[in-house]
């Protein structure tokens, strides 16, 4: 298989927000297009908590990336005039070092030895790579859902290595309502006998509250309307079985059913325990005591808050919080809200609606 | 302990909607009030999935029933003016026959041997106990959440035999949002090893999926509003051990922790699953091919639609969908939206927004 990764090792130990270190963490990332002479053409994407780093196809990997229609050749993130970065997330487990990563110190997986992990950590690592790829200052930093998070921290705690910032579909701290969602898809695995306080065998993982945590996503991800829309009432077969009648006789219920099957074959249960519970900890209030105080740390020229009106993760007033707060200390701030039918999901699959925002952002830089 | 329950048991065969039949079940039921000589003032509650009969306090019973401040000596629901009953539904387990009832025909109990449930059976499970009480038409049907699609059901089944109708955060039809929801909840009951399909160890239930599944209900049944209000992001105390460290840091989380131990002591497993399923199997459209068809099988006086706008679960999109159906046959249906912050719940704990409404509604039929 062929592949665009790159990976850099930090030499010496990196000290996590909260507490602890981790000796000579690797992050792995992927670019696009050319970085310039003045090294000032560079984008920062940070992507939500599942994907990897493989953002987009390139003449390297030629797989379709997460946002595919959105980077490359006269696209709107045009890999032709910017040099883009896209890291694997600190703690995930597509490359970049993370609960399921071997502890150099003792020869064994993490597991839940891994130090307490915040989108602090998850910012200073990418914060690492820009270093490590000469880039004093970045022409803009990306980010979409918890990306959003780790991106708005990565513009607070380094106001002078970023000129721009988009969020989408983010929040400048998470509420009751996100929490308890992600609590309870927590919960799921850890109930899962299977799960052994996070030692499992790794060939037999705790699938079944990883499957009920995908479900439980896929159901804040999207919309009432959408599927409303999509699916209606429409039935599959009867089912013989009693033990099966309170199951699948809707067309919802395969496709939630599909859909947590894929999940759960690739992303590993103590990465996914780590970075959930990463997003309910950023709170961007932490730096000043307010959310007011925190937005003053910023120093944008240009920012670009889009949110979805059918996201119930992510609702619209948090993107007006966000709007208002980078307003502040930043006249350029523009709000875009979309009535994208497909929820919180909506920037990763309604690019009609999505490409045109991002591509005016762009071609106003100029 | 003194009780206010009445109890009938159907001599005979009682046949299911889908498929199979009771043999001989028993209904429990309250009332409340004296039903007068004309026989023309007794008024129906069909509760939601988990409440018992007792929906309020009564001198055989001085405990607080699921409606207590609705339901009195001049409260909206008269006791003064009006017989009421509330029965509590086929297929529960706070004494009407459900799946942990014994079955006659066997001396077992029949858990996953009960036939499929329907709300047309909790319907008709109902009809019989106003017919046993010599009741030819009721004044009002009211049904609240499930209870609401149970009450409309046997509106368009007995058109002569019910004048008014009100229907409180329910719904025509269940939609793909919430039938995914309540099959997450059923799947994580399944998914529980303890549940042995259906063959639990009475003393050894599946708590855990039972506990997951209470969770996945409060999150829906309240909303994101009152959440950010009530919580915020108050916090609890640190935690010491490292897989702690993943829950409960949250306030919000400690909140759902209650509501889940509470609801899991008394809940039947077997008897939520087909509740449950019966919600999701629930559609208006079944009588007549369409929901326009079905509505005109309706013969009401009045009726009174009531919806909240944060109401995730009952859309209040679904409420005007009723409001509009019930219209075309009935030209005095008023629709009430109410701006209460506690979603889905609210008609059992914002009295002061419900109260007034219901009051108007049985003045104006002085």
């Amino acid at each position: 298989m062929t592949t665009a990764l790159k990976s850099y090792t930090f030499d010496g130990n990196f000290r996590m927000h909260r507490a602890g270190h981790l000796k000579s963490p690797t992050l792995v990332y992927e670019t696009w297009g050319e970085l310039n002479t003045a090294k000032d053409n560079a984008i920062l994407i940070f992507s939500g908590l599942s994907p990897s780093a493989h953002a987009a196809s390139s003449k390297d990997d030629k797989s379709p990336g997460w946002w595919e229609n959105m980077i490359g050749s006269g696209l709107p993130i045009d890999t032709d005039k910017y040099f883009i970065i896209s890291v694997n997330s600190l703690g995930s487990c597509f490359g970049s070092t993370g609960p399921a990563s071997i502890n150099p110190e003792t020869g064994e997986r993490y597991r839940l030895t891994f130090p307490v992990l915040t989108l602090e950590d998850v910012a200073e690592a990418s914060y690492m790579i820009v270093q490590h790829l000469g880039i004093k200052c970045l022409h803009t930093v990306i980010g979409c859902s918890m990306g959003g998070m780790s991106g708005l921290v990565y513009c607070v705690r380094h106001p002078n290595a970023v000129n721009r910032f988009i969020s989408i579909s983010s929040a400048a701290r998470a509420l009751p309502f996100s929490i308890a969602v992600r609590s309870l898809q927590r919960e799921m695995i850890r109930s899962d006998t299977k799960w052994q306080k996070g030692n499992y065998d790794l060939g037999d993982p705790p699938i079944t509250g990883q499957r009920l945590a995908r479900k439980l996503g896929m159901i804040t991800y999207r919309s009432t309307e959408e599927w409303t829309q999509r699916f209606g009432r429409e039935r599959l077969t009867d089912h013989a079985r009693i033990e099966d009648q309170f199951f699948a006789e809707f067309s919802i219920e395969s496709y939630l059913e599909a859909h947590a099957n894929t999940f759960s074959d690739v992303f590993d249960p103590n990465c996914y325990l780590y970075l959930s519970y990463a997003s309910d900890l950023f709170d961007l209030a932490e730096y000043g005591g307010s959310l007011a105080e925190g937005f003053k740390q910023l120093q944008l020229k240009k920012a670009l808050v889009i949110g979805v009106r059918t996201d119930i993760l992510f609702p619209i007033e948090q993107q007006r919080e966000l709007k208002e707060g980078i307003s502040s200390v930043c006249s350029d701030t523009r709000l875009v809200e979309l009535d994208c039918i497909r929820g919180h999901d909506s920037f990763l699959v309604d690019m009609d609606a999505f490409c045109p925002v991002i591509d005016k952002f762009f071609e106003s830089c100029d």
